[in-house]
């Protein structure tokens, strides 16, 4: 079981994606390659569950896709023409396997599978009002909190049920559930997290990116519109708008970091985004140096951006590994910095005498930062001036990003002199809100309006966060000190 | 993972036992030791939950107690003073783990754990109703019926809801649960399912028979009675009577084959009512003959009281293997009676030219008697007299014992003499019903007010069946032939 | 993986079973099943090796057969009509899965692959001889140096090479050689441990046990004679005895606990020896009585013959788990014997009050019996007389059975009355090494010439002991000290 | 067990990679951090061996370093300050457990480990002499035969014994040997394969390729040279030269795609000569396009160079995924070249409408080359035009890589233009012989006396071939057919 985080620990990290077929042989097959597509969103497990007109089937692992949904024995036993599947890395319920999507329960009406990107910021008292009305939760996740609403609606059609679920939900949420009478996918008012529609012949294809689509060989129509219901059945695509109008704020950080660069977020290209990014970096914070380095991979497109605009060579200074590791036990006090070299070294005949422009998408609480800047050093290094393709995270996110508590994060501690100060570059600079709006073709940041969540730069928060008000007066909550044995 | 059934496939099969301890360090290595010593009531999941004062620790698995619950690490992890355990052989509800008992849910009360011998008869009417009201089921097991009913019961206190579930139910039932409050136990109105109660220093035992209070060195008080309800908490061990009184009618099968013959059930010691089984087939069934030979292990006490009884001498003409496994490759056509060779061989050199009587405990289907008939002939047995320990087994069991359907009982299919054709002996007889009510210390059965649930063998089945009624007339079912995913 | 020994600890241990198949169709499924009823022989690791003709194929495994030899996937691999097969409980050569057997070598002749039986007692010299000369070994068990001394013989035939290098060795040895030429069997030239030849049709069968024999379908045509090499080819049998003449001395031990009951050794059926050796137990120890008990159930054999002997009932009075599992977690003070009574339990409502013949096949240690006898007195046994069936076990045994280092065997530490103090037993008595001569059939023990080995009782040992000898002056052996890396 | 090769099918693979620490604590955990940063060179299996001063202790494994010795567990039982290293790809001798380095025997000298980087090419006919005298190998290795040779030589010391052995190779070796001696490590001498000389305080270390001695923090001495045998023991290192003197020819491939672009090579920085490469592919095949793309990550540094030299912007046309699998099972006929997308998807928003200057390391057999093509086209590639960083690949490798056989090879099939319409490209240009010695700071080739191996573009063989021309007169090897067991 791999289960590692490829990309540095010190990131925020998404913690899932959602993939969806809807009328195509092979679903799950299909389902497993838009899955391994995502995988980026979320390491710790994986679930795909298939539904072939009669039974539902479910398979769910934790690790990575590959490995396991890539042996025919694995597909064989995920029959149907209609599939939902879900790749995890956890934000709320603990790694249990029971806590691996889909979740899927018997209800009055039938099978019901759901896969869900985001996080209900009211679940845990919504939880407690339902375990009190005779409820009981299989999982600690926050999902399956919708399902209980779905069973106990007293609404009496699936789809009244479903939309009564929803209004009670307050949050981020992007799901693809499965029923008997189709496929439901929806995006919370806001439109908080991603998701979009694609064609493949005669089947639809649900997914959090673009890139899911491309490795299926589907045609992209659409993102599916922050508020919109779709339902899918054997009489096709119907779009419904169950709530009351929002102005949308897709998060921001979808095109900061989160997602491939070869996607396509609410109609920008990510790789087009983040070389603007780093075009406006070297508009914001220019320097005189010899080379442009990014820290591979997430700072390579500012970096190309960035060298493109200010005519300094693009270079790689730092060789990242292609083999995940990072627990290697330490053989002595000798190796300095041991775990950023398992993944990235310097390119020390490259970077020796060197004035560098070092790139990087952000920085949340820093460790990493500081190992690599020492690490520059040591290969010889003459100067050192980073550049961040983002705005100082200040901020943590309650809508499914797994972030640290505020008081880790390196910006809600210090100001920027401290932080080069801290990180022992020769200047630092972060772009700044606007330059962020700007790449993405605004005109800046609406204060009035914001065109995006930014939550993690601004603190400003587009939704209530009942739950984290609760934990601040934690007294009501003794029975969420118990542990749900497995 | 070792699931394979040591005895032979060709009995009936207890399909569950329990044990549970309140108020001892050591609990869970405690109740290891007791479902190691229960093993033999079902080899294929076995499952322990404790509790601590705070907090529910679970640990399920399938196969062996051995190999899942002896290593350190594993009992560690089951910290508290308070224990319930369970292993399985699956009647109702598939194989996965899930539904590997200890089942437990988190209540409006705190979490509540139920381990359960016996069978519902009535488990899936109460589940089609409690779906219809939103509850969800996370396993296919009739013992989860059970928890939902206390879940949703609008009764105030625990110990209120806990009766309003009990009285809602029809079958079998002994039942060891764990909550904050307390541990309760209770048996069915009928008793029909055992339980027995030990006290071991400050701590009270509860186990399915006496052998695994012996294992834990504790001291047999009493058999838990047909209709009480123990409730164990910190200030003592309280007993409730919360049904209307009805004559008790435990399982007689237990004393035949179930128990272990250094059990004592309902008050009689196994071996020795086994021994007088065997010397009233003596006196019932006499024959002249060399030698009294037993199936091994489950027909030596029966023989051995008929070698008394008779003056013929008791030898080990079947040796049986102490190492199990019955799906070897078979190599080619010349290997007859392949399976039955890898558990008993004949001791060829005292049965040659011998006439022998062969004791064994019961025929179901037959398919091993007429293998080791077979196998006595070939090695030179002059003439071969079988006599069985119980009566005919003619009726399916439906509280709690794998029965094959009623179609494929030898017994329900032909007569003595044509089983005795069929099975190629020489001679056949079985143990009377009045036979074996006298070896229990009865004057034989009172017909009209049985003194145990002998319905296998009389058909006279002492609950409704609701369930059974219902498969019978199938048209309401459909929404059963839905297999749960995972 | 399961290797745990469901015998006691306190007995001394066979090591080795071998099993081997020229001619027949499915030769690896048949050697499975062999080895499966040679299980008791040895139950750390199993191997099957087979030549196609043109290729060996092997495969080796820890633990039992089960579990690693029943599988379709298995057996598939190994395909041809030649077959020879191994289990183990390893004496020299550490556990590793390089020391399972058959060992298999590429020699100039070919492939040579050997099952072997026996303990070489002076392969540590000839190693060192053939290491000083350019030999690299692959184990550390002894069998590897008869493979050595093939490949580097000067004789130019495999059949006089494997005869130059039987000539050197020393010690006990039942082989089974696998060569493109045919199969080669043979059996020391003292005969000490057993190998019987059967045959299925056009077949031959070689095992260590005839229940290995029977187990297959095939017919016993006889035992394999001490000195005696066969080899076999398609040409057929061919019988030689290229040793010079001794006078046979097989084990002993063999008839009181190693072999099945149901075998035949060396012409007598272990189960009547064993009935003859209790018969003769009783008329040289009688004692006054209520019932004969065995420890089962090595001891049940010659209880039965006692009790039929002296006239003293037969009873079960303990009872033994058919559940391996000895390491359990103890989870406090109060449990005595925890690790008997997994195995064996007292069948107390039998015992209480009784005077008891208590009946067991040695006393290796002690360590068992005076727990077993703490059991008894727990359960109300009003006396206790033990009565073991083989004389006094007071030497190691170095052909090829693991026993404890002399100073730990009971006997070697103190005499009958003092152990009878030890074990805290009313009486105690052991059979005479005449009277364990005569239950086989002799008149007694030949102390001029020896009919059996019998040196664990004696300390007459039949053959030099050349590395025992240098053990006991070390200073030679540095490199020995050196252990080999995987 | 993880063993996927994270570059594509389509590439020569390197199929080893050794590491060696002489006198440092930690030294199995400091080889295991070498082994990851040199895990590109072989992913199948790793091994490492270490010297406490009294014994040799050993962890073999198939899979990749990480997940095999990151454990405390593993590198705790292979303590000592000595220890070698390897990870492997097989080339020759199948995948067993017992292929895998390094290889361990205990001669009379003592233990003796051996970790081998290339391959002998008369492997098979010295191991037909030894076996003929003697001795039995225990894998299918041709490092085997080196071990054999040292055992069996008549030199007295160790060091002659082994320079004996050396003596008779024929092919490439770069090796290094753990004896109770002191490490041994040598260079054939043509100096084939690398092995480079590190220094961390007062341990020696040795490794494949300088980035293994940045990720201990060793310091780079020196490349072991051609022809040289280093021994370090206590008394520090000592340098032999035991062959007559050659002219070197080290690999070139090295520079094109084997070695990191972060390691130093015989003298070069590998990142710096493969940017020279691409700035003289744009010199000597230049092209009017809009965007520079390479086929990441191999072709990366090329791409670099080329862009740079032609002013045409480098972009990031091909996003390559972090996360390997291609085995997932292809849903249906829609979907081409499932492979290729899941470790590179086009990007699609920047190649639409674009003419294209792909840059690729070097053709195999092509498979890749026309997928990656077909996926530009269809996301909108004007043109593409495909530029090779190395001349057209003709010929097989005997040296310890792995090639495909020779027929397979594009380039022995067809010339460029040919391969042009194969791979449906507009423009195809590979570099010229003459180029890359430039790239490499020569003039060129020396055609009289080459200044590298560079067979696989010439055909020019620095060593005699022999096991390759008896493959050719087959007639000889009748015994190579059979395959040894286990």
């Amino acid at each position: 079981m791999l289960t590692t985080h490829p990309f540095d620990d010190d990131k925020l990290r998404e913690e899932c994606g959602v993939f969806g077929v809807y009328g195509a042989e092979g679903a799950a097959a299909m389902t497993a390659l838009g899955l391994h597509a995502l995988q980026h969103r979320g390491q710790e497990a994986a679930g795909i569950t298939t539904f072939d007109g009669k039974t539902f089937h479910s398979h769910r692992a934790e690790g990575h896709v590959a490995g396991n949904f890539d042996s025919e024995h694995v597909i064989a036993r995920l029959p149907g023409t209609v599939a939902a599947g879900h790749v995890r890395y956890s934000t709320t319920g603990d790694t249990a396997l029971r806590n691996v999507q889909p979740l899927f329960a018997e209800l009055v009406s039938g099978g019901f599978a759901v896969a869900h990107n985001g996080n209900i910021s009211n679940a845990t008292k919504l939880r407690r009002e339902l375990v009190r009305r005779g409820s009981i939760f299989q999982s600690t996740s926050d999902t399956e909190t919708i399902i209980h609403l779905v069973a106990t609606s007293t609404y009496r059609t699936l789809l009244d049920r479903f939309i009564d679920a929803l209004k009670q939900l307050e949050g981020a949420y992007s799901l693809i559930c499965l029923t008997p009478e189709g496929m439901l996918a929806c995006r919370d008012p806001l439109g908080i997290r991603p998701l979009v529609l694609g064609r493949l012949n005669d089947a639809y294809i649900l997914a959090s990116e673009t890139v899911a689509l491309d490795v299926v060989g589907a045609t992209f129509l659409r993102s599916i519109e922050p508020g919109e219901l779709v339902v899918i059945n054997e009489r096709g695509l119907r779009s419904l708008r169950p709530f009351e109008s929002f102005r949308p704020r897709p998060c921001i950080f979808e095109h900061v970091y989160f997602s491939r660069p070869d996607s396509i977020v609410d109609g920008s290209s990510v790789y087009q985004v983040r070389k603007r990014i780093g075009q406006q970096l070297a508009i914001e914070s220019p320097i005189d140096a010899d080379i442009v380095v990014p820290v591979p991979d997430s700072g390579t497109p500012a970096a190309i951006g960035y060298a493109q605009q200010s005519g300094i060579p693009f270079e790689l200074g730092i060789i990242r590994s292609h083999y995940v590791g990072r627990t290697f036990i330490q053989p002595g006090d000798q190796i300095r910095n041991l775990g950023v070299k398992l993944k990235h070294n310097a390119n020390r005949a490259l970077i020796d005498g060197k004035r560098i422009v070092l790139i990087d998408d952000s920085i949340v609480r820093g460790t990493t930062s500081i190992k690599i800047m020492q690490m520059l050093r040591d290969a010889g290094a003459a100067e050192v001036h980073m550049r961040i393709a983002s705005p100082p995270t200040r901020h943590s996110c309650f809508y499914g990003v797994d972030t640290p508590e505020r008081a880790k994060l390196l910006a809600a501690q210090m100001d920027v002199e401290r932080m080069r100060e801290f990180i022992k570059v020769d200047s630092l600079a972060f772009l700044s809100i606007d330059g962020l709006y700007k790449a993405l073709g605004e005109e800046g940041r609406d204060d009035a309006a914001p065109q995006h969540c930014d939550a993690c730069f601004t603190g400003d928060y587009p939704t209530r966060l009942t739950d984290q008000e609760e934990i601040e007066q934690p007294d009501q909550l003794s029975m969420l000190g118990e542990r749900r044995a497995i």
